[in-house]
């Protein structure tokens, strides 16, 4: 091991590339990098003269700038560039060093590829990063999952650059094997896209059922953040509802109203929906969080629509303001247990599928800092598996059965109220919905295995004796 | 051509492939028929033997038994049993021989098959057939798909044993290149899951809002039957509400309440809201149809949990009984029209998409008899389509504007009800929120846009003026 080597090396220069180099450099690393394109070493070797970062222009050159077992963490695109990246790597390396992709694949990806490349002797590690740019330079949310030896090789260096949550436990542990990391990633993004759809359906009733000005609804937010929903994404809404538009004639709108309602997506939402109901989980409150970014893509449809469907609503009477303000809240804070009631009921389901054996309660301490979804509230759900490392559903633990118990009634009249008053409210919708059903003992789905077996034969069970049957609905002819 | 050759061939003989051939028998054809057992074909033979059937026990006996070009239709398990059969067949065709997979197929599997099997010159129709056992002896709805000219060749067969619709059209037409037809098919499952559950919710709160006796709800199906929501799943569930227990010892007991509330699926309704998500198409309906299909299977963790979850819903006062009921049709029918409206709108994308050119009208026209989700209503679709065939959405059509106006009143207070009450109403809420979402001039979504922008730089777009834009929310450190 040469003095001059660098211990770890990054290929891909981008923002997130750069940032987690810098970050690993802070903590006394010296790190190889290497990019493409020249410019962008160059660029950054222009800015960070004096940090202990070994820059290569050939991949030959980077890989020999390395210590061995050599650790290299791929930030490319996904796809196509991080399949050629690894092409180029593959030939140069030797068997038992590390590289580890933390870009944003998805998880069926990372599976095939630490299997083919354990194949050679290389281990790989998908790793889902989480908390951008800002937390890729001081400090991300990390997911690795892939070879548990390879791990025990980076662990030194991800604990040290990863967040630390408040009790000073780094955000980074050994997620599961091959794609676990990734997967976790997603289901991460997937919960993250229903955080967002469920403040902002609570933004919209405030704003077009309780008619408060934007400015209020900014105070309401801010509140709110002080309280169990104190989390990044509820402050940077607060934050948001306060600026003003920086470029257009009038500088003192909200900056919200000159934004383009159209959701766009890069994938891992859907994606979380899709392995959802590939494995049989019931994701419903995300899902409707990734429908409800397709419908507002669909700009002009809805203006054309807007213009000539006919709107039947009630006028609502806003008695009591305040009151109305803190059912907004009690019923975001249930919608957000139900989502995550979802998404680690989904983990576990597909922690079986895949034999990843992953502790739901690790992975909500790793998301107590540094990643989007970070919350007070994700202490709790450590807690809940601290308690109950083979918990069930979320649902079951104590402190969730007594919000269900507080909240419910808000979240209740809050549905009712902006479905009457022509607003929607998807994910608020599922999320009661997802509720009622998972406490209902007998749900309607007696009448639809008497249909199924009508129409198809395709059989029924029983309440009271085991076995398939068939009923004689009508003569075989 | 040999007098004694068969015009057509059926591999397969299990119920759906049996009562196919039989049907195609009725029509005058001469029919092949073989099955990889030969007990199967052997009891057909001793059931049938009046009927122009010719057995054959090896495949090349069967190949040879056929007319040229041979039309063949494949009766078997989709998925690895589809392909071993096309394998052993492959060798004794010739070219321009037509191929008709007649199984529940995913059509990225038929878009395949085609592919291949067209570089040998074979033709190859993936074909999605719906009636169940019945529809398939006595007329189903056919949705073939693949070249053209194949169909072409079995349009005379498939023509007289489609079901006829009430003006005598048969329910086949050509659904468009590769695996289109086996798409439609599926894109018609998923519109049957969320026909069923929209039902099943509509019983379910006669059944535990309205406090209705099991024989009431049964006459208001039947009376609903008589009017708009004549249709083939209303029809059934009229009847199986009346029927009793045949097995256990109270033989007075409805039998749904001795049926098991777990609702199985066979897969096409999941790969059908998979599909929409892939596409951007937001089929929330069916979705949340999918989905509580997966609750449902959740029966001991439901029981469990229905003892210790906690309970705070509205006691509800049941005024007028009758007018109530009155709303639940209507809320029913509401969302009919939304998730057909969603199901449509897929159709529009994922045709795009792969360059189908399905035709809208043919589609609704081809399932008003045969099928499973036949309706009088498919009668309004048809009709929409015919007046504009490149109507954007159901929604926009005057008939359908004009249920939207007179029924939304009634799904938002059905709802509400629903809620307030406790009773799980997922595809309801799906549908009211859906119809608000696409009459929404505005949706929350500029501010996820924010959000966005602001921890991950993923820039916004404008109101008013064209471009990309990313707003300082805070100093780059």
């Amino acid at each position: 091991m040469s003095e001059n080597k660098a211990q770890i090396g990054v290929v891909g220069l981008a923002v997130m590339g750069k940032n987690l180099a810098l970050n690993i450099e802070s903590r006394g690393f010296t790190v190889g990098v290497y990019n493409r394109h020249r410019n962008r070493t160059d660029e950054m070797m222009k800015d960070h003269s004096d940090k202990k970062l070994v820059p290569s222009y050939t991949i030959k050159d980077f890989v020999d700038s390395l210590e061995k077992p050599r650790r290299i963490l791929l930030m490319v695109k996904a796809g196509k560039p991080t399949d050629a990246v690894i092409d180029e790597l593959l030939p140069l390396l030797d068997k038992g060093d590390v590289l580890i992709d933390g870009g944003n694949t998805n998880f069926h990806d990372t599976m095939a590829r630490n299997a083919k490349l354990d194949k050679s002797g290389i281990n790989f590690i998908g790793m889902g990063v989480s908390g951008g740019e800002l937390g890729a330079l001081h400090g991300p949310a990390l997911m690795p999952g892939g070879q548990k030896e390879a791990y025990d090789l980076v662990a030194p260096i991800l604990t040290q650059i990863a967040a630390k949550a408040e009790d000073g436990k780094p955000c980074v542990t050994y997620v599961g094997p091959n794609g676990a990391g990734h997967y976790v990633k997603m289901v991460h993004n997937g919960i993250e896209y229903g955080d967002e759809e469920l403040i902002d359906e609570s933004y919209n009733i405030m704003r077009n059922v309780l008619k408060m000005p934007v400015d209020d609804i900014a105070k309401a937010f801010a509140e709110w953040n002080k309280g169990e929903l104190s989390s990044y994404l509820v402050d940077i809404t607060a934050d948001i509802l306060t600026r003003k538009d920086d470029l257009g004639d009038d500088k003192s709108k909200p900056i919200v109203d000159m934004i383009l309602d159209r959701g766009a997506n890069k994938g891992t939402g859907k994606w979380s929906s899709e392995t959802a109901l590939e494995g049989g989980a019931p994701q419903s409150v995300i899902t409707e969080a990734v429908y409800a970014r397709y419908i507002s893509m669909m700009k002009d449809e809805r203006v054309a629509a807007s213009k000539v469907l006919p709107e039947e609503t009630e006028a609502i009477s806003i008695d009591d303001k305040k009151e109305l303000i803190e059912k907004v809240r009690e019923a975001l804070y249930f919608g957000k247990v139900m989502s995550y009631a979802q998404g680690f009921e989904q983990m576990r389901i597909d922690s079986e599928r895949y034999n990843w054996n992953l502790k739901m309660g690790e992975l909500a301490q790793i998301w107590r800092a540094g990643c989007i979804i970070r919350a007070q509230f994700l202490q709790n759900i450590t807690d809940a598996f601290d308690k109950n490392p083979d918990l069930k559903n979320l649902l079951l633990d104590d402190y969730f059965k007594d919000i269900s118990k507080k909240y419910q009634k808000a979240i209740r009249d809050i549905v009712a109220l902006a479905v009457k008053a022509g607003i929607p409210v998807p994910a608020l919708s599922a999320a009661i919905s997802y509720y009622d059903s998972y406490r209902a003992e007998v749900v309607p789905a007696n009448l639809l295995q008497a249909q199924r077996d009508y129409f198809g034969a395709h059989t029924y069970e029983r309440v009271d004796r085991p076995g398939n049957y068939h009923y004689t609905w009508y003569k075989e002819q």
